[in-house]
């Protein structure tokens, strides 16, 4: 199980997230492409640490909208978002390159992966943005109880996908993670520990209405927002390891 | 000779230049990259129409300036100048490489542009920031009257010089360009062709104090504003067709 | 029977809209803001040439979408929209100021516009927005079916409406404009002038399916796009006048 | 002797300065105008918390450079300069009314409040666009050794200043700011104390070479980077009171 985790979302002036304390702790880093968070100097300092680490990089493209953080639905079109998408993918990709480094994978941000779970038509837009770029790359997505069409999908554009899990996050019967407007729907760090648990154990997570889902992960989604989020990291890591 | 000229220049909803009139005259692109103009749609639809004439494709990088266009210096730190090229180099050339095209030069835009010209400070920070790209690319700059060091200095990056001269501009004795701003720098059309013969013929330019100055150059830039442009830009290539 | 025409809609180097052209013949100029189009320069300028000509000026504010020059929805909160429209009402409120002028409306643009007219909660954030505007701002909005219940909802933010209709689109029956994607959605110029003559003699338009619809409007929205349009507008405010 | 702070420097979803924190502490709050930093909503909620602490407000205008935070010098020309201040001064003063507040007062930002000090031309353009903006608002700039020739050049443009000093900087014997980049231009704890105290009871700092230098300051600039900036505005507030 590699834990991903968003980095490189500073921004200019401003600082967000505590890569360089959790670089050392995860497998894949999704990198911030300056249409939500990131700048051209973010994004080369955050290669370069994860070149140093030798982590896993992903590009994490979103909506143009750095005001909002990229978590507000915009209403592209097919071409605009696949536009949007291969410039974001474009720049990370030859900033790795400068430091020799390969993109492997592709997890959209905020709105956008969410529209995307939500709406086929948008999935369909970024998987054959994806598949259409020349460097063969994977899609990240949520783990769903739909995952399992989700890889049917993937297939018909060639495409490999990464599951990804949420340690923090109640689910849904459908699989999909409870709004953070919800109380509960974001874990307390004994239900987030039990829930990498169940997950590495019986691939399951037991959802709000208390159902137990089968839910394949290749991934688990962790966050750097500050130390007690590192600690956590470390604990969910030794988790992962002892395995 | 080979005719350059800077294209997708439109943004978003805003039009500018001729460039799908101007594309089938031209030998060389310079695709502007989001920074002072151009967004993704506007760089995919530009690739496209290169792609279609079979034209060099260039990145047309800028400070981050949008508003003025590019056309205002901005003090830049080094590292913030060769992260702005690489991110912009980056964008452009994998949105190339998706429509199956291949980045070739490098030709910074507006302020940038002077500022290197100006500056060997600046300069050595361009071609450094184009020798660490791992794509070979050439750099386009003017051709002046000091081409002999600025080779050299090439070298010493083991980068490739496109050397351009301006069918258009009036010239200084140090064969740089005469300010825009000043009365007979823009030339009218029989100066132009006239400058454009001379060049082709003798390798020369007769700068605004009437001396006749030795001006190697390996391209010439041309407009593509309005249908009299483009009707020029055919003039020019008939000349340099019979020569 | 008032003209209203979208202004000020150039940006940094790129020119949109005739404005000096059209701002001879119309009553009402809809300055955008600089989030969708216009920038300080451009506003400052647009509103030198409607104190020229003794035009009344309003706001056109929009999503924050310079690409997508404010025609893609995006999902704001109440609180974002608001202080959104208060800021692009009050800078060129207070631009305006500075040429000895006063703002006297508000018409939002774009998708904000459809937006507001489609959902009712994003009408009363509008209504809200306007009313706790320290100065007295008139709101712009599409004369429809439902004029009453906006004239009623008005009153309870103390808001005084402006009630425009369009001369060159089709109406569905419910007062709504057909969308421009539809053929036949925007009229030529014989059934543009023939909306006009039944607006203003009968108040009425005939809809897509045929239907005579009452339609009250205090202003007919105009373009500036090109000679051609500046000419009907000629036509339009002869009718106008002649009436 | 007032303190005054540069304040509502958040942007979007990053946070900076303990903004809650230190208004309770501060006479005048320097608000950035969403140029180099600042958004509709940070400014908004600035606002109110100015509001609740019945603390004086001034427009903080910057270069449009979000990226560079307003700390890179920009070659505008003047009417650009005059419309970009004017954009900035307008939203502000719009958004302050929409709370009640009277804006009174502009401090320019980084590499613009810079400039202002370095180049005569600069600070001409920056009082004419002052002057002809319809609310009388004073200018704050640094006071210098230059300072009785600042007052007179305000007096033609009939221009009130406030004159700022800083607590924690080291001083040229042009009373100007020794640049950070150089080594003890920061006071430690005491030597920031020892300076505000000098400044207090004898209007003097002792510069860089140990001239002992008259400096009628109306404000001192304090920082809210963190709690022990926090905790040093209560001791520099102290002593002014104890004054």
């Amino acid at each position: 199980m590699k834990l991903n985790c968003d980095l490189g979302e500073s921004f200019g002036a401003w600082k967000m997230g505590l890569d360089s304390s959790v670089m050392p702790h995860i497998d894949m880093a999704n990198i911030a492409c300056g249409f939500h968070a990131g700048d051209a100097d973010v994004m080369a300092s955050t290669l370069t640490l994860a070149k140093q680490y030798n982590v896993q990089i992903g590009a994490h493209p979103s909506y143009p909208d750095l005001q909002g953080f990229g978590r507000r639905s915009m209403n592209l079109s097919a071409s605009e978002l696949i536009n949007c998408l291969h410039y974001q993918i474009a720049a990370v990709e030859g900033m790795a390159k400068v430091q020799g480094l390969t993109l492997s994978y592709v997890k959209p941000h905020g709105a956008l992966y969410n529209d995307m779970m939500a709406d086929e038509t948008i999935l369909n837009t970024v998987m054959h943005a994806i598949a259409i770029y020349p460097t063969p790359l994977k899609l990240m997505l949520l783990a769903t109880a739909k995952a399992h069409s989700h890889q049917q999908l993937a297939k018909t554009y060639q495409l490999t996908l990464i599951l990804e899990a949420f340690a923090d996050r109640q689910y849904t019967d459908a699989g999909l993670l409870v709004s953070r407007n919800i109380p509960g729907s974001v874990h307390n760090k004994s239900a987030l520990i039990a829930q990498v648990k169940q997950l590495l154990t019986t691939g399951c997570v037991t959802t709000q209405s208390g159902k137990v889902l089968p839910l394949h992960a290749d991934s688990l989604c962790v966050h750097s927002d500050n130390e007690a989020s590192i600690a956590l990291i470390q604990e969910i890591k030794a988790l992962c390891q002892t395995r």
